[in-house]
């Protein structure tokens, strides 16, 4: 689902998601500064900032307050998470030799060779942060977090479905591959920001799996409704099916506010 | 330092390095099986294999066994390593469409999009295994242990060393840049393997910080004797200057068996 939206496209109607999203930024800023070296720190702060934004770390802030956490306890999470994005978003459009380019071209601010390494840097510094948010008694919480992560943003999540992508653009409308790639791209990265912030914030192994559920078909709507086809019925009727089955795991979140997170399928699928 | 040695130049002449050397590559090549998909699998199979060895890995299980731990306990964390260093090395001989290529051009077996895609999901890869690799009573060690290798990894370590790397092409001999990029790409890289072994056996904060002084230098000498200007008087001075202040900092670890560990300074710097 290559990317058609610009930056910040979704409409927030919910003010309390549009803090979280607001909180992170912040947080990110923080934790981001331009400093010397300012030929590696600017280029770094730049493609933080210059990718897409994606739901999943408000997703990881909001689930750990749906179990009951405080949505602290998930931000270094939540900027990890929009770090292995952000870098996979810089590689994506990354001038190769031999890469097709499909997509509307991005600016370049800096140099392919600049770029490449910016990426490289900003994945390991994600989880730096990550781990240093450990304290006395979470460390067992952080670990299984940096394996979400890592298993969300390597060769069987994003960048799996960075790979199968060049096909999708190659192809006719061929459903089954879209939905795969929305699942890997969009879909598990969600999913994966929703089970880190109800792992974060104490929740239950049922908890933990409805909110990745949720993750996932909320992510996958978004791939879907922005990408490739997006306006074809069968695009349209899957983005529904998803919808319905979104709000299913919501449901049985029994005693457990669920307003910000609903609002995710209200706001971000206007088109659904 | 471009590397201008062909992969396994380093001569072995202890056993027991050579058989650490040979129980990671073990290690690995169950880690990284090549099962489906097989596009994605395979690469990621060769090109950890590609890269030219490094010894910061065994450092890591060497160090771990100085300071009284098990060298299995430190396998995950030299697994990490080699894999952050053969995502770097991928990264590096990148066609990319602005780099110079100064150093021998390396065979390509896979397109660049592929090595791009294959390197990045090398990394997070070499986490998930570090992070597994936690049992009941280490999750604190091993958190640290990803700050290490990380920050070894990260903007101001490998990346930072790749980015000047390229004034060292471009301009006369300058020793201070030579020096600089040496500690960054080989140098702290075996300063982590060497101070992860040693916070994953049980080290105290004064054989970490020995340890890891052993390592950065060791490393240096190893960028400095295969790299630009190895050939040059003062290269080889300030290497010699490296291996003194080496053998100092193994000297000082009373009580602890450094045969090993002392074999790489012998073995891996013949020409010094």
């Amino acid at each position: 689902t290559p990317r058609q939206r610009p930056n910040s496209v979704i409409c927030m109607k919910s003010n309390s998601w549009a803090n979280i999203e607001s909180d992170i930024q912040t947080h990110l800023k923080k934790s981001i500064p331009i400093r010397a070296p300012e030929d590696v720190f600017e280029p770094m702060h730049y493609l933080t900032f210059a990718a897409p934004r994606t739901t999943a770390p408000a997703l990881c802030i909001a689930a750990c307050e749906v179990v009951g956490g405080n949505g602290d306890q998930a931000m270094a999470a939540a900027a990890a998470i929009h770090l292995v994005h952000a870098a996979a978003y810089a590689h994506e459009n990354l001038p190769l030799t031999d890469r097709r380019r499909p997509k509307p071209p991005i600016q370049h601010k800096f140099n392919p060779n600049i770029e490449l390494l910016t990426g490289d840097g900003i994945v390991p510094y994600g989880f730096e942060l990550l781990a240093k948010s450990m304290d006395s008694n979470n460390s067992d919480r952080i670990l299984r977090v940096i394996i979400e992560i890592t298993q969300a943003a390597g060769s069987k999540g994003i960048i799996d479905g960075q790979f199968r992508e060049l096909d999708v653009i190659d192809s006719e409308i061929n459903m089954g591959l879209i939905e795969y790639v929305c699942k890997k791209k969009e879909g598990e990265l969600n999913a994966c920001g929703a089970a880190c912030g109800a792992i974060l914030g104490g929740g239950s192994e049922e908890e933990i799996g409805k909110l990745r559920k949720f993750g996932l078909y909320a992510g996958m709507i978004q791939g879907l409704v922005h990408g490739v086809g997006k306006n074809r019925e069968e695009i349209q009727e899957l983005a529904r099916k998803l919808r319905y089955l979104a709000m299913e795991e919501l449901k049985s979140l029994k005693n457990r506010k669920i307003d910000t997170i609903s609002s995710l399928l209200e706001t971000d699928l206007c088109g659904v």
